[in-house]
């Protein structure tokens, strides 16, 4: 009965009522440093609606993003692709993929700087609820939405997937206000086993409202078609893809 | 509207159609052991439904098991309460209760016995679609879920709530057949790390569907408003325990 109803629009009034997905690349700053990130949403949506952030994965701001960015605004939240390594920053292969990466976990004041620019970034959009954003990554960016959360940002709650877990500052746990769910391979070889001890304790110590789920035969990268580089220990895990973003459905629909 | 319609049924036909949960308590053997178990249902669900096996914690099966099959047959299941200790067999303080929960967990092949003989009686319901059946259990009910598993029961998962996850014969674990859920306390002390490495082993090994959920924040027995003993490390948390009721009716959805 929808689909008559639908299809029969057009002929009476010349325009198709299906929702379209919009998206604006937008210029930012951090520092001097210029950024490019992505805002992405669902026009048929009216009105502030939820703010998701996603942080990408040492390959820096791809298509993965923005493809996950969709997906949340068909969902009805508006997304924003946050930019870790600035404009025009694209590595060309894994080994500056890792360079980068490494640059900036071994800096983590200037990967928190750059992080909550982007957050900024999505606070300032009209769409956005400024009252109910979550921020979510993927690989390097899981760690960075938990660099985020260790930063005392005021938002919801954040989702690492398949993030490396490490704190050179553990004692910052302490500055978390948000709730922080973790989603990780049970069989990620990247994962080291005293990593998960170590935020396990900086977690329980600071009170934080956490959680971690682990998904049986899933390595490192489970979420991503494509992860950049061929190795056993990083491959596509569909089950544990749905299951995660089911999770993190789950989650947003106990914090917002 | 509905409301309306429902309230005015009384006056036009002289019956409500407000659903009904139902229970039947129903006796059957292990061996020469007779065992004394609970069937719960929706009697507004017509026709066979997806049945759950539930199986008590230490202080055998008592009204908390016979609430959680409310809940479960409010949801559109039929639910078997499965007795494993035996009809009339209720420890009286947890002294007794632990002695019962050793003798079984020190043999396996008995615990096996009697978790199959409630499955066989949940499968002989004919509220039940044989072909959609899982279990879950609390704490000794948790260790015997993943025992029926272990066993090679067909059934499509298992979802232990802060079970005990070690096997006198982890190589059984080639058994399983079913998904695999376990949901556990983030800070539970009874839960040894040496257990946990040895049950991702087994089920790694094994290829076995698993997954496993930590709640930051919740020791053992945190679905228990009152886990039957005052200790620090077994505590209810009402986070946890409606998150652990959610990740279990997600598991349901995806295998029934």
């Amino acid at each position: 009965m929808k689909t008559l109803l639908l299809s029969a629009v057009p002929l009476l009034g010349g325009f198709s009522l299906q929702a379209a997905i919009q998206s604006k690349t937008i210029e930012y700053k951090q520092g001097d440093t210029t950024l490019e990130g992505v805002l992405v949403w669902d026009d048929a949506v009216k009105g502030p609606r939820p703010g998701v952030l996603i942080v990408h994965q040492w390959l820096g701001l791809t298509g993965y993003e923005k493809y996950r960015a969709e997906m949340l605004a068909k969902l009805g939240y508006v997304a924003f692709c946050a930019d870790i390594y600035g404009k025009g920053v694209h590595p060309a292969d894994t080994t500056e993929a890792g360079t980068l990466a490494t640059k900036y976990k071994t800096d983590r004041t200037l990967l928190r700087a750059r992080v909550n620019a982007g957050l900024e970034e999505l606070k300032k959009s009209e769409l956005a609820d400024k009252s109910r954003i979550a921020a979510i990554g993927y690989c390097f960016g899981g760690t960075t939405v938990i660099e985020l959360a260790r930063s005392g940002a005021d938002i919801k709650g954040v989702v690492s997937f398949h993030g490396g877990l490490d704190s050179p500052t553990p004692a910052d746990g302490k500055n978390i206000k948000c709730k922080v769910l973790a989603l990780a391979g049970g069989d990620d070889p990247f994962q080291k086993a005293e990593d998960l001890t170590a935020f396990e304790s900086e977690m329980r110590e600071a009170k934080v409202d956490w959680q971690i789920v682990f998904y049986g035969g899933a390595v490192h990268s489970f979420t991503q078609p494509d992860p950049g580089f061929s190795n056993p220990g990083a491959k596509y895990n569909e089950r544990a893809d749905k299951r995660s973003w089911a999770d993190m459905k789950q989650f947003f629909g106990e914090i917002f």
